[in-house]
């Protein structure tokens, strides 16, 4: 194929120069063959030379755990220290040791390499880490990690994987229940991403409108719709075009003010798509809208694609953790009647990156839509029940185990344990919505935010009260980026700004560390006070 | 929607009584509150009641972590233990205790979770774990993914992945140089798995045969066509489908005997997708067959790729990291011509599950075949050069940073740590070739292997001399199953068997651990016999 056209690079020759053979020393020193077998087990025998001591690998091992243990667990989640050291890209080029050599590194430099990579890494688990839908490092979700790695598993047959298979459908089942699915049965799946979940639930849309496509694809047949509303994920298009259906075939459905789906507008649309002699096929509602934190109206979505005998989906990947709370879980009502839900468990309930799951009302559909019965791997001839092989559900092949840290962070808490963590997160983002209302300097996007992202203009000196001077908005748009530069170089704390809806430039807040109190809440709104108080 | 045919369940409802309100203890005792907040920080003040206590998270944290290093990272890969403790998934569920409840646990029972965890889990860092195209357990890639775990970051902007988003484009083009790239330009990603790459690669050459279809589908334009070996991974067809192509639009070519795809059967299926009016647009080569090791033959693959227009894409996961070794990389001469290649480095180079890589020779072409613009992720007026944010060049919004662990053993080993252990199990490979030759109760299904994964039948002494009666092949395809079911129960080893191309069920097994020596390869034998010696 020809080459794409050029474009200028981000790296520049100096650059490249720079980090190449960045590691400076190597000696041929007794542990270097150590550092060159790939394995970590003791001989049956002592007989052989230049056999990899365990002794060495455990002094290694404990120096490098109580490093990251005593910077990167604990140091780095105080509220004590700096959310993150920013550097340009170019200058972190020239301050941290990224090249790769011929020759190895000491265990004395790779320590070194250890603690600068947390240096300069953002502490995402930090309480003032408050700029997306992710933040926290829960410490039994971590351990769960650090136990999945050790035990490195790939989950597709039961063979390899006899616990992590079992524990996902265990999980995957109770979570079923939760989201209100009768006796929890029906199928589900643990992905990476809730991006991939989405694409997901429009691959099994798309089998269930016509099982036919699975092999003759897309060509050929109807021009297949699916809706979603003006502020869903950015997902919905993107794996709508990776799936062979098409950005132009993802008609947005207006939102309201606060960022709801306008269901009239749906169905004007619906009846559009059939004019055009197109084929609708499905509703991607959310649950928690990722600027907003909006929920669309699932109960009367779910009636319109009963109507109109569409897939109906529901992209809980941020919202489905306020199901673990009585108080809070009515703002999915509806959700019950879902064909497919996604819903992350690494966002409101924090478990560690990733952990995001699909979920399914119709039993065994996955496997429908995505088997090729690979005989490698697939055997039907095993000796044991062969359909715990729940391999061929999924697109991936080798797949990580993300179901052990969330099962041993439930087994930890227990449900009740989510149900407080979402109630406090919750209640953090109600007050502080509570003081931002009462101070001049702020005004809330979303008068009444429904969820714990909050929205909101921080209004400095130079423009109180011009709200009616003609270039008040173009103003406006300008102080959130500088206000975010200020804050980074200052690594006080970290949040997101964006414009949606032509709107000026605003931030968003997220909670979802139920380690902040309410002080936590003022200490946030006044270092906002203070990175804009001259602007 | 209707829901899908009921199957039968793989959960009877005894089992999930069983399985619900597994965990029995809970006791109300002070450290409850720190179970259910998700966050380790100190607070600045110690008037606060209920504050999660670091010495209590500190204690855990130690005593799981040394769990973990003593029965998970050491006895685990310790030739001396067993590989697995089999039990059928009826019995593990009564065994283990899965159940999810109401209430929290103690850290004792914590604590003995992760043990049974450990022991009912698959030893996939044993030595004698064989059984897929990846096993040990590297010490420098499991810090260097604990390290990984404790930052919890995601990989979308350069501002909340500094340093993950700069070592991704250093690994990336040093990998790139490897292939043979000019100076290690073009393109790249870490994705989920090899089977993604392969769908990145599919996207990307779909989008360079006409870059509408990102817009307007696949819906009314010409009917594509990729082609692929018969023996090639069965992601192709997979994620085909997947992408809205489907799997009858993959053509499968022949392979001949040692499993490579034969050229002119390639170029008569070419022929014969433009006789009926479809648009051929990509030949998937492998480099590494899943069960033969094959490696197709990339030169003249190239060839015909370049006469046709055809996007040139090798699925090098299994066989890329032959490339470190000067002595072997010659098996990919070809690869440099490849507009991709998937590349997996948790395979052959032995990082933690999971690391895989889509290489491109053409520049900036990921984000021009799937960017959407979000802009709330993607801000044009950040205050950095925001080329470095690389989040819209995939399809997956979050991300985690597979790229650490691999650096980390780069910058541990050296390049030529890798050539040393690449050379390493290609000799093992060889020796074990060598000595099950010379035996006469083993047949190799392939002469000369290639590569490091090697099939062979075990001839049991009921079968030896009966090659010409009527039913040897149906009583020696019963061979391997049987023999499987031993090996598991025993927990001895454990070592695949397949079945392809009509042949009878034969082992597969699979090197990549270069701590194995000359004399395990003996043992390996040795266990096939006395697993098969009565049959």
């Amino acid at each position: 194929m020809p080459a794409t056209d050029e474009v200028q690079e981000i790296f520049s020759d100096e650059d490249v120069r720079c980090v190449k053979n960045g590691s400076p020393s190597q000696s041929d020193d007794e542990i270097t063959d150590v550092r060159n077998i790939s394995v970590v087990f003791e001989k049956p025998s002592a007989d052989f030379k230049n056999v990899p001591s365990r002794d060495v690998h455990e002094d290694f091992f404990r120096k490098s755990v109580d490093l990251i243990m005593k910077e990167a667990v604990f140091k780095s989640t105080s509220s004590n220290g700096k959310v993150l050291d920013w550097h340009h890209p170019r200058e972190l080029l020239r301050l941290f040791d990224f090249g790769l050599s011929e020759k190895g590194s000491t265990h004395e430099d790779l320590l070194k390499l250890i603690g600068d990579t947390i240096q300069y890494s953002v502490k995402t688990g930090h309480p003032y880490f408050v700029n997306q839908l992710f933040s926290s490092l829960d410490p039994y979700g971590l351990i769960g990690q650090w136990l999945t790695d050790a035990l490195n598993p790939s989950v597709y047959t039961y063979e390899v994987a006899p616990v992590f298979t079992l524990m996902e459908e265990i999980v995957l089942r109770e979570m079923r229940q939760i989201v209100g699915y009768p006796h929890g049965k029906g199928d589900g799946i643990f992905c990476p991403g809730g991006s991939m979940a989405n694409a997901y639930a429009i691959s099994c849309a798309r089998y269930a409108t016509n099982p036919d496509i699975k092999k003759r694809g897309l060509n050929g047949g109807p021009r297949l719709v699916l809706f979603t509303s003006e502020d869903a994920h950015y997902s919905v298009k993107k794996m709508a075009s990776f799936l062979g259906i098409g950005t132009d075939n993802v008609y947005l459905i207006k939102t309201d003010k606060v960022g709801k789906m306008d269901t009239s507008h749906l169905v004007d649309e619906i009846e559009r798509a059939l004019g055009e002699g197109a084929k609708p096929f499905m509703v991607s509602a959310t649950g928690g809208t990722t600027v907003f934190g909006a929920f669309d109206p699932l109960e009367k979505i779910a009636d319109i694609c009963e109507d109109y005998g569409l897939w109906f989906h529901v992209d809980a990947a941020w919202g489905g953790g306020a199901l673990m709370s009585s108080k809070h879980k009515h703002i999915l009502n509806g959700i019950q009647r879902a064909d497919s839900v996604t819903w992350n468990p690494h966002k409101l309930l924090t478990a560690p990156q990733q952990c995001s799951t699909l979920l399914l009302r119709h039993e065994d559909i996955l496997s429908k839509v995505h088997s090729t019965n690979a005989s490698y791997l697939f055997q039907k001839d095993k000796f044991y029940d062969t359909r715990y092989d729940t391999g061929d559900k999924h697109v991936q092949c080798g797949r990580r185990a993300d179901v052990l840290k969330f099962w041993f962070m439930w087994k930890a808490k227990g449900s009740e344990g989510f149900e407080r963590h979402v109630d406090k997160v919750f209640d953090n983002a109600r007050y502080f919505t509570k003081i931002i209302k009462e101070r001049p300097d702020f005004r809330m996007v979303v008068d009444h935010p429904e969820f714990t992202n909050l929205c909101f203009w921080y209004i400095p000196p130079s423009l109180r009260g011009k709200d009616s001077n003609f270039d008040f908005n173009e103003r406006l748009h300008a102080v959130a980026p500088k206000m975010k530069e200020r804050m980074m170089k200052k690594g006080s704390m970290m949040v997101t700004y964006q414009t949606i809806k032509g709107l000026p430039n605003f931030f968003r807040i997220v909670f979802q560390n139920s380690g902040l109190e309410y002080y936590d809440m003022v200490h946030l709104v006044e270092e906002f006070e203070a990175l804009g108080h001259d602007l």
